[in-house]
């Protein structure tokens, strides 16, 4: 067990709600291989989260030339969506997984080590979900990022479920048809207002998140909900942004799918105050990996 | 069979999100039993819905001194919610059920035929979930009621949404602390908002439906936010009733749990166009049955 966690091999995963990203990194060779695969937030199912990660995993093991067995080998660092919740990261810190050893934390947490080179700095995500990160002085804080439907606000799947509620009302006749209808028909690839409701009943975020773009669409041809939306989403996000500076957040990255139809929107000082990502989540899933082992070298020594 | 589908044992059965009620009922003898048990939503899954609405109907038998097996001598009426959905409606209808009959519809249809003694007429539900129906010249018009997040505004699961969405805003120090953040922190035996996400991560309407009272209860107290989703509630159940009624609706009511909470906030125009219900939904879903078996014989005569 010793002599494997002495390999230089570092796998770095970053599991989120819609897909999973792995890299294969070695110190001295840098990435030799990456792999993705499907959604891995333990929270919609351990199980297929689990999956998703050895799948990614052994993908980039292949991609360096490498075996799957090779898996024990490596020494991982994952950031998974959910984890902040404790019966999350419980339940998948009690994992029998294939790796010589895992270090767990939360999706948020790499994007952001990942971001400001391992250094103290506050992110924003604006993908599937929404959330606020702060890393600063060893504390971190999440603000936001409380899931879908009851948070998330600005996120891909609350503009897609905004788009849906507003179609829905003007199908109805309780409300003006507008652009979004248009829009969520074609995407939707129906007329019907019923097979909207039957694709989407009792969906998750991702399916919702999928029709961000109609909301995105529809406020460029000026449909006046579509730009209330997109201001009420942008607003969210504004906020957001100053309570991380007023924290003290020295540096401020907008990640996530959604960036680059969102910054544009966001007011005159929070675009001025973001940052460009210094390096990816796996990649901060990397850094964390070796941060912890050197803080486990540094208490067997002490 | 002919036999069993003369019989004169009727089921009325009202099959809704949170839960499913059952009346045994003879045309001389009246009531003879009632029974109540979980949901019977078939969206949210199948079997459930039918162990539910089984479970149910033998309650009713064994209240008048029946026997399960007796489920086989009476012809059923159920109003299920969903099955306005046509996928959702062949899944239901394919059942090799236990009566001698079944006769399938939409819960709003039976709600409807109940509150207005088979008579023309509309009739709203503010409870779960929220929905217009009108039943208007032997055509019938569903108005809104397209589900949980996606539609269903001014539902007790879209007030309990509200409620959890703002409050954890305000955790997050993204909106101001306001009397709904106490009520909820009581509703779910919690001042940490992660309890909060834990206990409603994954879950579906009814989850939300039953936190909708801390709305209410706020807004009494005068918290501005609780008093703003009161009236955004309000507006929509004041549109859905202008649209019924404009359509042409000789009679208007207004069901559901939530209704006595939400009649008083409703315009006074719409407040005085209510009319109280004159029968249950399990006795319009009676109604429902002997329709069809009368329709069926003439069909037969013919």
């Amino acid at each position: 067990m010793l002599a494997s966690l002495d390999s230089p091999l570092l796998l770095g995963i970053d599991g989120g709600g819609s897909k999973c990203r792995a890299i294969l990194f070695h110190p001295s060779k840098g990435v030799m291989g990456t792999g993705l695969s499907g959604a891995a937030n333990p929270v919609n199912g351990m199980e297929a989260a689990r999956e998703a990660i050895v799948d990614a995993c052994v993908q980039a093991l292949e991609a360096a030339g490498l075996s799957a067995e090779q898996l024990g080998e490596c020494v991982a660092g994952a950031g998974l969506a959910g984890v902040n919740l404790p019966s999350c990261f419980a339940a998948m810190n009690a994992w029998q997984h294939p790796f010589a050893a895992l270090h767990l934390t939360t999706d948020l947490h790499i994007a952001c080590l990942g971001a400001h080179g391992r250094q103290d700095g506050a992110i924003m995500i604006t993908g599937t979900g929404s959330c606020g990160f702060l890393d600063l002085a060893g504390k971190q804080t999440i603000v936001g990022g409380h899931g879908f439907p009851q948070g998330d606000k600005g996120s891909g799947a609350w503009y897609g479920l905004m788009a849906v509620q507003h179609a829905l009302e003007a199908s109805d006749g309780l409300a003006p048809a507008t652009a979004m209808g248009a829009g969520l028909a074609r995407a939707l690839g129906s007329q019907e207002p019923l097979s909207w409701v039957e694709q989407l009943a009792g969906q998750r975020s991702t399916a919702y998140a999928r029709l961000a773009a109609v909301v995105f669409e529809a406020a460029e041809q000026g449909d006046p909900e579509a730009l209330a939306i997109r201001a009420e989403g942008a607003d969210y996000i504004n906020r957001l942004a100053r309570q991380l500076l007023d924290a003290g957040a020295p540096r401020l990255s907008l990640l996530g799918g959604l960036g680059p139809l969102v910054i544009p929107h966001l007011s005159p000082e929070v675009q001025e105050a973001l940052s460009p990502a210094q390096a990816t989540p796996e990649m901060g899933a990397v850094f964390f990996a070796q941060d912890q082992r050197r803080a486990g070298a540094r208490k067997e020594q002490g």
